[in-house]
């Protein structure tokens, strides 16, 4: 074991930690079988919010890792369980893609929104209605909170600035469900059943995982591997971050086997 | 002449001023012509968004308002003197009602972003095209900044949460043409030939019309019609406004009759 504190849950994040592209990272399947085998529960965290749950789970089984689908926690599950635990009913405004993963949610006379990287469901009359919604109280939850993203044509708008149109709207305060909202990694904690520092969050962004992990109270490990670039670990504002060159030499770390 | 400042030019506010609903007021359309026959130069300024400058001037010459054309100073004629005088080439994302106040405007290459409200004109694809202007470095030009407004089947979204959307976006800050923004009156005020100390604005919003004008350094002077409330007056935070009960009143005032 570390000699700091203890390590009783594992969040890891999927693209750059696990696989590059289509390709496993080297010793990335054999190190979560370690971990699997150790006994800890792990949840794999990542930010997604136009890929339901199953396709994640196919993409990962396909290149070796033995990663079960309720074991992937992205912004949807973390509103699915929010919903769930405040008896909240949403006007969904998400991407097509998403919308099966509510499948079952009760949505009659709804009292909250949730917005996702909706695409080409944005318009005037879908905005319009959520906030309506928002106007007469309807509390209003983000799967994330990102300006925008690289498409293959060029930048495109990401949730961010719609979230910010109906706040400004409406006069409300988001919740942002996706790293690195520290609600988010409190959920994702919860769902291990863990207290958020006993939770080890592993990624390779050091802002969105480890920062925001570390300010949410949980430890965070960085590897160098994915969009790591040297001295990253310097940028983060917060307390010290551990690091380790892979997720096989974090996966060494946790199981103290030095 | 009243012994603060000397008024060598008048912005009127139509709505709530001159008129309600389809109704002049109680002697506006005299005290319109005995201003016009002071000789001041007069602009009447409107914050619409919607409608196009000939149909203001059909509905106020329809009530009997010696009032020309090019004396409705409107945020789209305030982009359109912008647009000139910085060499601007717009793209448009503007109520289509509007669209035939830009005809002549070259649109080639747009190095701007007049952003109105579109209404069913905004979708992910029209604010996603807006959003990659600005990301090259065009000027965004937001013509007011409104949160919403009544419409007979609810409150619906108005230009300022699309502008909140594109400046969280892509990182920069609108330029507002339309009441409260500094920058309109000015423009409204250059229009006259005045300099902002010498120009007059009369309005019945005390926040809008009086409050914005006088942080722009003109005067302001309120009038107890059209939206005016009791107590309207002490709500002002800038210097103390003039206040009269009408618009006859006040262009009495003005024209020093006493």
């Amino acid at each position: 074991m570390n000699e700091t504190r203890p390590v009783r849950g594992v969040l890891l994040d999927l693209s750059g930690v696990l696989y590059v592209g289509d390709s496993a990272l080297p010793g990335a399947v054999e190190a979560v079988h370690r971990l699997r085998a150790s006994g800890l529960p792990l949840r794999f965290v990542t930010n997604t919010t136009r890929q339901p749950r199953t396709r994640i789970a196919h993409k990962l089984k396909a290149m070796g890792f033995p990663i079960a689908e309720n074991e992937i926690f992205t912004p949807t599950h973390a509103a699915l369980d929010y919903l769930q635990e405040n008896g909240l009913r949403p006007h969904l405004l998400v991407h097509p893609d998403l919308r099966a993963e509510f499948a079952g949610v009760d949505t009659h006379a709804p009292n909250a929104v949730v917005l996702g990287d909706a695409a080409g469901d944005f318009n005037y009359d879908s905005l319009n209605a959520a906030f309506r919604l928002l106007m007469e109280g309807a509390q209003l939850l983000a799967l994330g909170d990102n300006r925008y993203f690289l498409e293959p044509d060029g930048l495109s708008l990401d949730i961010g600035p719609f979230k910010t149109a109906l706040e400004y709207a409406a006069d409300v305060s988001a919740r942002v469900l996706g790293k690195p909202a520290p609600a988010f990694f409190h959920q994702a904690a919860a769902a291990l059943g863990c207290a958020p520092t006993e939770t080890l969050m592993i990624g390779d962004d050091a802002a969105t995982d480890v920062e925001g992990a570390l300010r949410a109270g949980l430890q965070g490990l960085l590897v160098r591997t994915g969009k790591y670039r040297d001295g990253d670990e310097e940028r983060i504002d917060a307390q010290e971050p551990l690091v380790q060159n892979d997720l096989p030499a974090a996966v060494e770390w946790i199981l103290g086997g030095c």
